[in-house]
């Protein structure tokens, strides 16, 4: 007698979330080495993570794997198309696919490319040669292509790629939206450079002590619903969130003494990462109902923490006398309205990372247009630092003074990350639409916030968007949330209610 | 054509190598618990060290271990007794025929034992309630009967248990050897007890702050020889030295402002263990020859450099200057013999973790005897608190209130660890030898210490021992190392030749 397909689905889930455990393992390698292990031991401790990615690999091409999807692809268990059920057979059927089609030599191959190119990146950054890390972009855009093919599409390769990150998305669509983005933005941007009005920036300058910072953070983070009974909160070169089990959930950031937004904000977003993976349905980890649909929306929580929230006028109604008592030195003196401001700067810049909320967009339409050309053929590796060069004074208005500080700042094609940057705006675009609706829907999340009640908008959010898992794509989570379908007119919405006002725009 | 020997010993080796990589990642499992975790977390770091644990076990008892060390038996690598090649082959084939002896069902029966026995013993000391934990103890020495009849014996099966710990090592040699160490200890600790003379115990109950206790601590392990480039020290509930790769040794230690021993010889007791796992042979990591010989070797590197060096009159000929200037609230006006004579107070005491170095070895020796009699079925568990408690009278002259500060302060037996306690001890003997031949051949350690020299000791120890790896057993090593058998008596002697003036003994 042929088995349930209950039977068969239990089967996939335990199969799958012990892969999902070793995984959790392997998080629990990278946090580590991130904020604790001695240096020594990087060599070993890649060893340690070559070995549960092999088992990982392993697990998620068995066959069995591709046996049980079978006789479960017509079971009624997949008909509900937003079911737990479903949504499980739907997404493990997609990534068992796709880990079918890549050659193993071809992983092995990404995989060795991708540990050269991150140390040839990082000496030729350290020495402003991009000569030296040509010949890597060449060869990952070579393999990137080959995976492409080996995965299919339909005449667009790059729609290959951004599925790793940004599951069933379309570079047509991503495409279309950000150009329209960019055609209101470039703009706005080039007005704000003309404005007369300037922020006092040098109040943000002044001495913040590291410990207060730490505890500040720290208080902000707990009052937006980062939980600390199920993750942690600490200091690393490079600020993340990473997920190491369904109960530990642990983010970092960086302090600098004389300028404060940096540990903040960092602590804002990386929060609002945390705070969705609080909120993902713990019965369910490490099976889609229990994950994250894609990176866009991911940093849609991130971003929307960070910027919708964490430099609203509201916000600071609440948190800036609170803000004035931990920072006597820097802040007695300082009035809301221009702390207000300064958090809001916005300013024409050369490195992606220190961007404000506005031109950021600019820097990741950039790289979008680059690798998009890069993969097809249009660009060769050899002109892209003139072509970087080119759009920054285009878009921006200015031009990098050498390749460190153009075409060499970001690590991401050195390992293959190509369809990872657009994830950047697409969070953006998703936080503005998914904020105006939130407001909407909660009556006045201003108010609220100068109240110090940000409950109200995190409960929103769970139950709108982390308890939905991967039973949504992106795309139709979306609409099914706001309505309507990605696009750039609430987040330019957002950006001009406050930089106009703010920059006395007309 | 049959493989070479050669061929096969690589492939052994290969095998076992990727084992230790898994084991090693369960250290870093097992560091993140004790150290970072959130609780909320707990259930589920069990589920991934239960995976790994399995992966574990079925490498272990892989049948092509046994194939490959049945053809390696003869081979002249396993020639040269305590060669890389012969030691390897020697503790593989054992540690194979040991997991193969175990029945899964039994092994599976131990760990349900352990997990509800460390629950159980944890309610019943905090309720001081023998009677909830002696069901436990009953099931698990039943167990621990099994297994070691089981894993087979010369009809002593503590033999099989103590292996564990203690490979190669006779429960009769260890009686004996600890039963002549009790007949001179006991008379020693009274006769310190009838003395009119009493260490000045309120100098290390001053105020030591923290922050200080961590720098000076780091500073002392730093000098001794703990390599902090390739390790760290942290902060825990129960101190511990874990390592997590072969340049990754981690150690913990816990803080009292109000009593500064604890932190400075815990500090010294786990960079001893330390120590010794940076000295091993890094080419060999999770092979034999780059392993620790047993916990008693383990422990006597750990003892020597908090007891025969920290509490050593030369050692703070040195560092009492620095300790002063560190703590001036605490020391200023003291003086430096009647500190040495403080961190050398002997005084029975009823808990084991706060024990003295001299009682320290009376508090294992009643653990040693009644665990001996309740796996021979001499004495049964319900009588247990009872003999627990006599042996307090008779060796220490003083009794437990109660069994919360009697039998129930150990968590050992809860989780099946029997013929553990003795190691305690054994670590103990052997650090008197091994300093005494140290002394002896690089002549004359206390001024070297006085100096602030550290480093010819710790050469000496890695020469002599942490390079050996396990090729040769505990009881060779020590003859290798000494030129004598293990005995009480260089522990007597250097327990008298302290003892005897500070408390003006006859």
């Amino acid at each position: 007698m042929a088995e349930s397909d209950q039977t068969v689905f239990d089967a996939l889930c335990d199969h799958t979330r012990q892969t999902a455990t070793l995984a959790s393992i392997e998080s629990v390698l990278g946090w580590d080495e991130r904020t604790q292990m001695p240096s020594a031991n990087a060599e070993y401790r890649a060893e340690q993570m070559t070995l549960l990615s092999g088992m990982i690999h392993q697990r998620n091409t068995d066959p069995r794997v591709g046996d049980w999807l079978a006789q479960l692809a017509e079971s009624p268990l997949a008909a509900e198309p937003h079911s737990d059920t479903a949504a499980t057979i739907r997404v493990l059927q997609r990534k068992f696919e796709k880990q079918k089609k890549l050659p193993q030599a071809l992983v092995e191959e990404l995989t060795r490319t991708a540990v050269m190119g991150q140390q040839t990146w990082q000496a030729a950054r350290e020495k402003d040669d991009y000569a030296q890390f040509c010949p890597i972009v060449e060869k990952m855009f070579e393999l990137k292509r080959q995976q492409a093919d080996a995965l299919g599409h339909d005449g667009c390769r790059y729609d290959a790629l951004l599925d790793d990150f940004e599951p069933e998305e379309s570079t047509e669509n991503v495409d279309r939206v950000l150009r329209s983005l960019r055609e209101e933005l470039v703009p706005l941007v080039a007005a704000i450079a003309e404005s007369s009005r300037r922020p006092p920036l040098e109040l943000l300058k002044r001495r913040y002590p590291i410990e207060t910072q730490q505890s500040f953070g720290r208080e902000v983070a707990t009052q937006i619903g980062f939980d600390f009974a199920r993750g942690r909160l600490d200091e690393s070169a490079h600020p993340f969130c990473n997920g190491l089990g369904p109960h530990d959930t642990r983010i970092t950031t960086r302090y600098d003494e004389h300028f404060m937004p940096s540990a903040l904000f960092g602590t804002m977003h990386e929060a609002g990462h945390g705070i969705y993976d609080q909120g993902l349905r713990t019965e369910w980890y490490g099976l889609p109902p229990g994950s994250y649909i894609s990176l866009g929306i991911h940093e849609s929580q991130s971003r929307m923490w960070e910027n919708q929230v964490g430099r609203s006028e509201a916000f600071w109604r609440h948190f800036f006398p609170h803000a004035q008592r931990a920072f006597p030195e820097a802040l007695a003196d300082a009035a809301r309205d221009e702390f207000y401001f300064a958090i809001n700067n916005v300013e024409p810049s050369l490195i992606r990372v220190e961007a404000d909320e506005a031109t950021y967009n600019l820097h990741i339409l950039i790289r979008f247009e680059l690798e998009l050309a890069l993969i097809e053929g249009e660009l060769k590796p050899a002109d892209a630092p003139a072509a970087w060069n080119e759009k920054y004074r285009e878009y921006l208005g200015i031009e990098p003074k050498n390749d460190a500080e153009g075409i060499l700042q970001d690590i991401h094609w050195s390992f293959g990350a190509v369809g990872y940057f657009p994830t950047y705006s697409l969070g953006n675009l998703y936080a503005a639409q998914f904020f105006e609706k939130a407001d909407e829907q909660l009556g006045g999340l201003a108010d609220q916030f100068a109240r110090g009640e940000f409950a109200p908008l995190r409960q929103w959010l769970q139950a709108q968007i982390h308890e939905r898992g991967e039973c949504y794509t992106a795309a139709e989570l979306v609409r099914e949330v706001t309505g309507d379908d990605l696009s750039h007119d609430a987040l330019m919405r957002h950006l001009r209610g406050k930089l106009v006002p703010l920059y006395d725009l007309s």
